[in-house]
């Protein structure tokens, strides 16, 4: 059904490795610490080995991966930023004064600009170009773009997590920039989970009470009109999606089969992990949430995935910004296995571990 | 009332810097995003320079104080571990094992280990001694300690920043460790709001069911037996607190009158911060929570606050375990602050600022 290098990914994906997983959880508990007392840290640090197979990691060569595309149902008028914003947001980022770019810098991570589907011509060296077509359709009339378009895309993302692999890179994350993509999220999370889309949506960049409800009737409507399969990740993308999309699901595809944990940014990210999820649901194991993002429709791909944000900062911007967070967790919880001690190195009264794990049986 | 040292910290704290605030988010909305897409992130670097004076800020030099304690009312069995363990544990704090050292060192933070209040002799050089007393009395029979000896374990906290401001620390944060202070921190939080030590309460680091309820009955009872005057965190922390907590109250009053931000680990830490905010309301403006403790009477002190953690770890540790994650979230907001472009630099549509300006009027 899907074209060979999609297939291909898809099959070369296999479960986290639940015995490594099983050292690292044997490993954390002998600690200098209460039982579980570091929480989600925890998860994170046995969800890392179960991923690289060992109990002590280090992930410092990582990058964000950026996917630039535009989305026709933009002309709708469902964005509060002309569609140019897209291709000078894309520069911007090149010249390294964006949100992602200053706390990429910070975590020290690379920034991989890819135009996936910008529309007009981008010559700038610095921003990749796998341009699948001149921006999508507007989906109020028709698909957004062809089935084979939007597996494509997907092959984009793929080829940019196996690149990253060839490269050495250990640690992936994922950003977008589009205007008009909350609308497209949106629209793909209600035709992959059949969630009305007053609930799905949001007010992206900052929409007034009018266009908001507006933008809920321009999803609403072009469901309708195209009718996805919301079996089929592919075709869903294909009606109602967008390129960054499909990009950002091909990135979580291609990270998995590389065995690279990749992070999820806001709420175009997550929905993109939700079609790789239901694309491949092995590919859970290696999804790393960041933060919770303002658009609502985050909350509800994050149910659908069983995950739960590490971060509570009320933050919108996408871009793959909130990925920068999330590193520098995996970054602490990383330290917390190679560097902490234990209770028999620790010298702390040899009741005491009895003790506390008898009252948490 | 209060002895001279703590009125006159009390009197220099002033409140934070409106205009530089206002300053800050001027500069904050002229960057490269939708306004207010990076939300807590820009509120932080507000704060931050509300307290500096200054719209551009970074905090290379940052401590963690770190209270130790014994707590008399351990011997009621609150309290999943023996207290050796608060005296080992100190010890452990100096060899760079535990949670706090390694979170502490990858945020390039200096800790600073108080003995407080230790129940033993404590001879380790990197243990600085200002032991107000042996352990403090058990509640359940009487006042855990005099009203001047709370108001000295205060005064050692105010001391402590004092000693951080002179060696140039621009950043501080809370710590503790003493067997027995999640039932000292709730009983001092039900003193103070008027609420049951039911919701107060929690399992500390690992309770039983049935010793659960015992906790909640002794802090009760300790409330009852002793009477505390709500109104004077001081007679509060004397009667049903602790040493540690005592301490803590006094390096946010000390941090405040420096203008230093004192950032709030976990539980204990926060009910440290509202007994310093009930001291002297204007320390509310420079403290920084990090993270949600998964210790419930968390929330109702950051609602006394009005505070909002930024992380969601379903951490229990102490220690200050939680205060590097903070300090990475203020060098992200520095970042934010010290190299995002404007949009003038950044060229972008003129008429995008002004639109998306318009819709959120």
């Amino acid at each position: 059904m899907y074209q060979a290098q999609l297939k291909n990914t898809i099959e070369a994906i296999t479960e986290i490795d639940c015995r490594a997983a099983e050292r690292c959880r044997n490993r954390v508990d002998s600690f200098v610490k209460p039982p579980k007392s570091l929480g989600a840290l925890e998860e994170l640090a046995i969800q890392l080995a179960s991923i690289t197979h060992k109990t002590k990691n280090t992930f410092p060569s990582r990058q964000i991966v950026v996917f630039c595309a535009d989305n026709g149902v933009a002309e709708e008028g469902v964005s509060s930023a002309p569609v140019s914003v897209t291709a000078s947001q894309a520069e911007n980022f090149t010249k390294g004064i964006t949100g992602v770019c200053v706390f990429a810098r910070y975590a020290k991570a690379q920034l991989s600009i890819i135009d996936v589907g910008i529309q007009g011509k981008i010559s700038n060296p610095d921003i990749l170009s796998f341009k699948i077509r001149n921006g999508t359709d507007n989906f109020l009339h028709g698909p957004a773009m062809q089935y084979d378009e939007a597996q494509n895309a997907i092959v984009v993302g793929i080829e940019a997590a196996n690149r990253a692999a060839k490269e050495g890179i250990t640690l992936l994350g994922t950003g977008e920039m589009g205007i008009g993509n909350t609308t497209t999220a949106s629209a793909v999370l209600s035709a992959l989970t059949g969630i009305d889309p007053q609930k799905t949506s949001g007010r992206g960049a900052g929409l007034s009470e009018a266009a908001f409800h507006h933008k809920i009737d321009v999803i609403r409507m072009g469901i309708a009109k195209n009718n996805p399969n919301g079996h089929d990740p592919v075709d869903v993308l294909s009606k109602v999606g967008g390129l960054d999309i499909a990009g950002m699901t091909g990135l979580f595809l291609g990270g998995a089969a590389n065995r690279i944990p990749v992070v999820i940014d806001g709420f175009i990210s997550i929905v993109a992990a939700l079609c790789a999820v239901r694309l491949c649901p092995k590919v859970s194991g290696y999804l790393i949430p960041s933060h919770l993002s303002k658009e609502p429709g985050y909350q509800i791909a994050a149910k659908e995935l069983s995950l739960s944000p590490y971060l509570l900062l009320n933050m919108g911007l996408g871009e793959g910004s909130g990925c920068p967070f999330a590193f520098s967790l995996i970054d602490y919880a990383c330290c917390m296995m190679n560097e902490m001690g234990t209770f028999s190195e620790g010298k702390i009264d040899q009741g005491y571990l009895e003790e506390i794990q008898g009252a948490l049986l």
